[in-house]
């Protein structure tokens, strides 16, 4: 913890921060400069709120030095993760494509795309069992017939199943389908359901909230880790700003920056960080050329008779071209598709 | 629906948007103007996204003429919803206090903050018993002996209680003791939560999230109002945008903007809204003079050992100051506390 | 300046920014934790960013220990600025109220709002000479023409003046008729004009640019107290955000956060801040609730015919009503109008 | 313009509304639906500001039909705009890659970077004569004297110039030694400016302004466009975000957006869009494989003793890395370097 004196600050202002300080349990170290002074302090920095600093008297700033994630740090594995998903690896040389429909609505709708998606070369396929709306009057999803579709189609097509839980209690029902468990955007703070996912054994696909800094994604993936469970993938999938012309604005600087601060696999999805068919194509290979493990991407083997998100959706001969399109780019970073 | 033809879009352009609408069951009106054409649809325009029609070719823009919420709309009530909570009444002419300590720590801390926010004249005591910590390493919550702690200091001191559901789980045992369940900020968007506060009878208090416009509060609400809970309080805590130096940015203009558009009462959060007990008073007078139906405040007895948001918890005093102000500014809006 | 060294970090990686430092003029001082080295720089801090030491191998962050203003802070003038133009002091006890139309369109429209205006209990009239619009298509400004009618209708109703400078250029043809010079948001970084009005002695009214944060206002500021005019005024007017039901987000919270980290006054201008004349009362109290050294609002005769932002500009007797509000809340904050 | 009247607006409402229309000279077409009534206004729409339709009683919303933009729209030329620098083509099958440092500081720094980049293949050289800074206690720039620098460089390399201009006043300066003008963006809103380098010749490259929505950029465009400059080239440079890790975001979605609703050039900054060096590289690819014409990007033969952002200047043996990266991903998006 870093404690920034305002310029002026008294003697006993000083004193009255070093002591409380030390009641939390911190060694002070203290330099006084021409202006102002400054206080470092070692000790239990990540159960102290820096804010605690700020409003006593005389106190300009107060931080953290330490992260206040620790196994999600780079320095915990300084060579990166590989998280493994049977023969599939992501993290590794190869960039993974999870292809697939918004939501599950039939059993030809879901073959049909995973025959195409998969000769396309997508090595997982996508599928919503339970459908987070924003308004209560829309599909809701299939349920548990939607997950065993979903393998059904997978093992006929050599894929793995990606799909979303919405509450710690789906975990038993989409874990014993699924492959990789995704935890959505609005859940990336549900702690609840963060610390059970980081108590079962699949990997776990951890997308950032749209209000969310990407400390705070790493913070919630110390959640999982910290409960035991190391193959946490992350997704960047756009944040909420003033420019509405897309759904979301996609920070596509956070897979470098997240390539820096942490050994975690971070990869992109564009279908719903832009919201339009035709902005997913120039996404996704912008997302691959900046370093993306991977990629997740609405395919549908009909979008204009989708029962949800087919404007995001690609038809299957877009998804083969834009498969074409990151062969060419992939090398660029040293990877292959 | 409204869909807006690009500036020279060709007739088969145009007709096979008239034909998409009509499929989807639109009634749909074509005003052709000197420069655009206009493609107006009446039917389940709620169902149905926008967006799906903005990817078809030809298009510039569509969008709902209908809000996507009907029991949130103030139409739907016009004088206004009054909650009642026993003899509470929020969003009547008086504006009701809420406040207390972020988290219940022990009985004396309850009892003692109970008496002193009573005294000054809140009239509902809040607390939280599950606490949801953006980091794993810090204080989680009592659980149920926080919520049995509340009621009886709410007994004591003639107060109501309010308290957070985590989640869908929660619900039977946070309600056996509160008066209110809220729904936090980072839960805005749970909608199986939301259901299921609707099904329940006990009021309930939605917080905006912080990336939520004012239209997704609205159809959150419109979840639970749709299960047939009409006692939902809506509450403005901040929204996240690029200024850093305040947790959040409080949107208090989003208070007389829900007046117009919903009949639902609309409380503002201080505390959460700044993160800075410096700025929670000014913060606070700010919102009732902007028209909110009450406040919900973080007060603490002792906010220096507070085990969370010690922060921007106010002293027992700061809290009586507040008070004494907002007697001041309250009949300018043609209210009382 | 301070640099946090990563975690594992060398000693030959710590030795090359210690030299980095010393080679541009720091005195360092060296602490060493158990996790993190920090280091601490003693220097000319004000010149050097610390983004040059974010990119050095082995550092996790550099920031400034020292604000980056200096006759900006509240440190240089603790007891508070009062600017004084003529007998109307902005940063005092009374509530400074600037009011008028947003164009000057022509004689009648600016005598007969001024008329209102003053009768209510402005003390300043504003009013647009020189109009930025987006749109390349819509009405300019009446230019000098406009200037010398708002002079003509303050000294008839015993008003100040005040008026937007577009570019350096202007400043001495406004200077010639305005008691105060605005600075517009859009100008906020327009650094040639902030050292020109700088340069002149009449008082200036500095906007909050949209996308500026509280410590860059101050530093916009401080270009213009650092030639020597220290009679600035600042203004909050709204930032743009994700919510767009308003036009902007107007962040009252920096009212006390300003008061806070500066000497300087600051007022609030609702009008802008919200884009529609029913938000501006709720706004506008809540400003003098959140302790606004005053308040710039668009008044106009005849909103309806108004040929610019006539959907902000309030009627008379909105502002007189406002006006009357305003004498109840004010005392609350210690104040009067 | 469309207007949406409220649920339940009366017969009055809805005439009071459609005598204000036909007053601003509209032609005015109704629409009568089972819940709400539209009004269709064919007229004068980009001389109206709908918020003056919003503000009326019974009124739900109101929204310009018509695009405020004609001249910069992608209709006015569908094939879309070259603009032609010399034998350099911006808009063409090639992407062009301007480089060189942030400021010009002396002889041999321009001479050195620009032999670097050009070999490596850039085919404009930048840099700043004036230098826009926040702090006014930084370094300014050479002023003409470092214009002359760039041509002198230029002229040997053969390269074109690109520089910007502060203000107005500086055009015909900048304008004897560049052949790109620059308007940065801080300036995207100065509509003197803008309107000035609309009326001479030389092309110009608008940065987009930090909270500047994609249709604000296309509006600025517009102004340069209709003095008679039809020679744009817009940028993206990122916009402003919660987000602080990077010092803006890039919203590389903006390209695909703009070259659907635009028929300009546009071109992606990505050393002011992240503000790191370790970042440059991952964007520039991003831009590129995202569509982008062109890149901006800043090089310096010695960025660790650069005068202006050095943390976010390449080093010559970086640029030739990323020159080469892109070579191989030019080709997914059918261009070539």
């Amino acid at each position: 913890m870093l404690v920034v004196m305002q310029e002026g600050a008294t003697e006993p202002q000083i004193q009255a921060v070093i002591d409380r300080m030390v009641a939390l349990g911190f060694t002070v170290h203290r330099s006084t400069g021409v202006v102002h002074t400054v206080l470092g302090g070692v000790g239990p920095a990540e159960r102290v709120d820096p804010a605690d600093f700020e409003v006593i008297e005389g106190v300009k700033e107060a931080r953290r030095i330490q992260s206040p994630y620790k196994l999600a740090g780079r320095h915990f594995c300084p060579a990166g993760t590989v998280v493994q998903v049977g023969d599939v690896d992501i993290g590794g040389p190869r960039v993974v494509v999870m292809a697939g429909p918004c939501s599950v609505e039939n059993r030809d709708q879901v073959m049909h795309t995973a025959e195409r998606v998969a000769r396309a070369g997508a090595r997982v396929i996508r599928g919503g069992a339970f459908k987070p709306r924003s308004s209560p009057y829309t599909f809701q999803g299939l349920g548990e017939e939607g997950l065993r579709l979903l393998r059904e189609a997978a093992d006929q097509y050599h894929l793995k199943v990606i799909s979303e839980v919405m509450d710690h209690t789906q975990i038993p029902l989409v874990a014993a389908y699924a492959d990789i468990l995704q935890v959505g955007a609005r859940n990336m703070q549900n702690y609840n359901l963060l610390r059970e996912v980081g108590r079962q054994p699949k990997p776990v696909l951890l997308k950032r909230g749209p209000a969310a800094t990407i400390e705070e994604l790493l913070l919630s993936a110390e959640y999982i880790l910290s409960e035991g469970n190391y193959n946490v993938i992350l997704c960047e999938r756009g944040i909420r700003t003033f420019e509405t012309y897309t759904r979301n604005t996609m920070d596509l600087a956070a897979i470098p920056v997240v390539k820096k601060l942490s050994h975690l696999p971070i990869i992109a999805d564009p279908s719903h960080g832009t919201g339009r068919r035709d902005k997913v194509l120039p996404m996704a290979r912008a997302a691959v050329a900046a370093g993306a493990d991977g990629l997740l991407i609405e395919v549908h083997c009909d979008p204009d008779h989708a029962l949800s998100d087919g404007a995001q959706s690609l038809w299957p001969e877009q998804f083969e071209e834009l498969m074409a399109q990151l062969r060419i780019i992939a090398p660029a970073v040293g990877r292959s598709l």
